[in-house]
């Protein structure tokens, strides 16, 4: 017998036929004898179009009160799927997070989980009835609904399997595991029977969308065993796993792309200490993310040009925060690309095997594609060119590391 | 400076503008100085989708989840009115049922309010802060989501406007207020200034669906100054008041009308003691609320007809009951039908004037419309006649009363 949390994203849930199928999953875990506590999102579209009503209300929207609003779907999903267990004679009970409570802090709309009370979950669960939790959400210090932005289901199931000790966590979601590479786009990518916390957390903060980063690294500090597998094909799904659980590493275990990019690159700033300074601390300041940083050569040894990156809804934000500190930063001019993608490969093999980098210049040049700005860690490359190339770096890179399915 | 309550139902909340247009009433009792809570419904429709996705999901329904499914939709109005009234510069918070508590019994799906703990809003309002809450909903004692049934929120607001002890319940609806007869049959029907308490029960419960009764009898029990009004007309309303505010009575206040009745005639029964015991017993031990009731004078002595009316919804579940309970009852034959309309005249004034029964039967006789079965009660005479009469019972009966508008 083990305690399995199993959680199902939008598309799973996505009409009552689909909730059916996700209390097949239910029923087949309970057959098994284990404990099950469920996490699910909201019918797919239904955030958006709460969201939507919010924009439209106001447009200085109070973040508590679209808390209140957006949290909702949760609520509809984790009830019809109770009803239906239970007319399928499987004991089961919704918790709103409230009921627990889900603890997080007052971050409303991008809020974090701090604790969850699991005391009389816990009663339930052993008595051997199905928990039923809305993701995405949870209660602030001073009992307000908050929720965790867009995505936080994955990371409500991961903390709850990580406070109720589950033995697994399923994430059940429309693509079978993790793949190599995108492959709607590379047609030779393999799904990876295992891949590592790290390179997991890589893979979602580099563009790949099957998990959420803050789910991954939740799941490697509590060591909770995820699962990433299909709703619709019963097949088995990619376990995320320590390190040491891998015993056969492959150097290269994915090549991701974001598309979501933009470079921004300020042009003829004065070549002295502190203006990298001038031109974060503001940004830093603003909330804006910047991701790769490039700082050119002088060529007279005064002026030097600066590109970075930001996600690209940010990009016009970020422009105008850089103007307000023109007299500052003294630059002459600053550019904006948005048909950029960043292509990244991933592998913790990466560590002990040198050249991983270099195949991918050499790759990349061969293909005549021109890299505008490289980025490295420990255990991933990226590099950022013009967006008309992805498909075709993504192509023969996939091949160059001898990824491809035979 | 005055406490108000106002309540907005479905269609008053329909869509953005129209909660809008919500924001603007409050604003306006709150530039007057007042304190003003908010009582809201789901958005027109929103409630029928939710109730549609329970049926849909099972046949047999747990009443708790029912109720975590079918509440949502008042947490999204009470959030989009929260962020609206912000927006235009009014503070203002909306509470969920279980932030207060309102608590209820555990009769899920149509629970009854027990008590308000209000404290925490007290605050609030006190220090200008408009509280909006969700109608239809509360706690159970332990601590699960509640519904009060259908048209709950005119009850949660009554509950509190008591509970606040509000100087004014504003029930705002799609009507100017309650009139002597539905002004869509009735041309000549006329705006009340004020009704009773009593004659507003009445009403509510034949057919008038302006107020719900439970509301009313709320009301009446804690002196709550209710008020029926337009929320697209900025014209006063009617109030319902104590009986001994209203100076001038019309014998008559209202006729109303009710098609949602079917009529059951139990055939050839024993004409002996216990008959009557037997055949609604099962029916109260059903849950079935029977309403008008008529025995027939047994023709030899041995054998009558024993006919009555139920809400046609529970017809079949009516007729059902009976069958199951022959032997007992021991009758030949049951009679269904739904083609019928109740049809009251409700009035205070009745209990000082003789002769108002007899006038309505009079005027129906003069056309031609026979009467199946009459009730009364000391402010109502109600008459059950063919369904196909209601346009023409209607209008001569407002004439001959005198209620006509000039």
């Amino acid at each position: 017998m083990a305690r399995i949390v199993q959680k199902f994203g939008g598309t799973s849930v996505g009409d009552i036929e689909r909730i059916r199928n996700v209390a097949t999953k239910v029923k087949r875990d309970v057959d098994s004898g284990n404990e099950v506590a469920v996490v699910l999102s909201a019918m797919a579209g239904t955030t958006d179009q709460l969201v939507a009503w919010t924009r439209d209300a106001a447009s200085n929207v109070d973040p508590r009160e679209y808390d209140v609003v957006v949290s909702t779907g949760e609520q509809i999903t984790t009830g019809l799927l109770a009803i239906i267990l239970q007319d399928m004679g499987i004991p089961a009970r919704s918790w709103a997070s409230w009921q627990l409570p889900i603890k997080t802090d007052a971050a409303h709309t991008k809020a974090r989980i701090r604790g969850i009370e699991t005391a009389s979950v816990e009663t339930d669960l052993k008595a051997g009835r199905v928990a039923v939790f809305p993701g995405f959400q949870g209660i602030s210090p001073d009992g307000r609904i908050t929720t965790l932005g867009r995505g936080g289901s994955d990371t409500s199931a991961v903390a709850l399997a990580a406070a109720l000790d589950a033995d697994r966590c399923d994430i059940y979601t429309d693509v079978e595991g993790v793949y190599t590479c995108d492959p709607r786009i590379v047609s030779k990518a393999r799904k990876l029977e295992r891949i590592t916390y790290e390179e997991m957390l890589e893979s979602a903060s580099l563009g790949a969308k099957v998990l959420q980063a803050r789910a991954v690294e939740m799941g490697m500090k509590h060591h909770v065993q995820i699962q990433v597998r299909s709703s619709f094909e019963d097949v088995p799904g990619t376990m995320v796993v320590d390190e040491d659980e891998i015993v056969e590493r492959e150097i290269i275990s994915a090549i991701t792309y974001s598309r979501e990019e933009a470079k921004i690159t300020v042009a003829k700033v004065a070549d002295k200490p502190g203006v990298a300074a001038a031109i974060f601390g503001p940004l830093a300041d603003a909330n804006i993310n910047v991701d790769m940083i490039v700082q050119n050569v002088s060529e007279d040894g005064n002026q030097t040009d600066i590109t970075f990156t930001v996600p690209e809804g940010d990009s016009l934000r970020a422009i105008d925060t850089i103007k307000q500190s023109q007299d500052a930063i003294g630059y002459q001019r600053i550019d904006h690309d948005a048909d950029v993608v960043k292509i990244s490969v991933i592998g913790v093999g990466m560590r002990s095997h040198a050249g991983v980098a270099q195949r991918m210049f050499k790759t990349l040049s061969e293909k005549a594609i021109n890299i505008q700005v490289i980025s490295t860690s420990e255990i991933k490359v990226s590099v950022l060119i013009a967006e008309e190339y992805t498909e075709l770096a993504l192509r023969a890179l996939h091949s160059a590391y001898g990824m491809d399915v035979e």
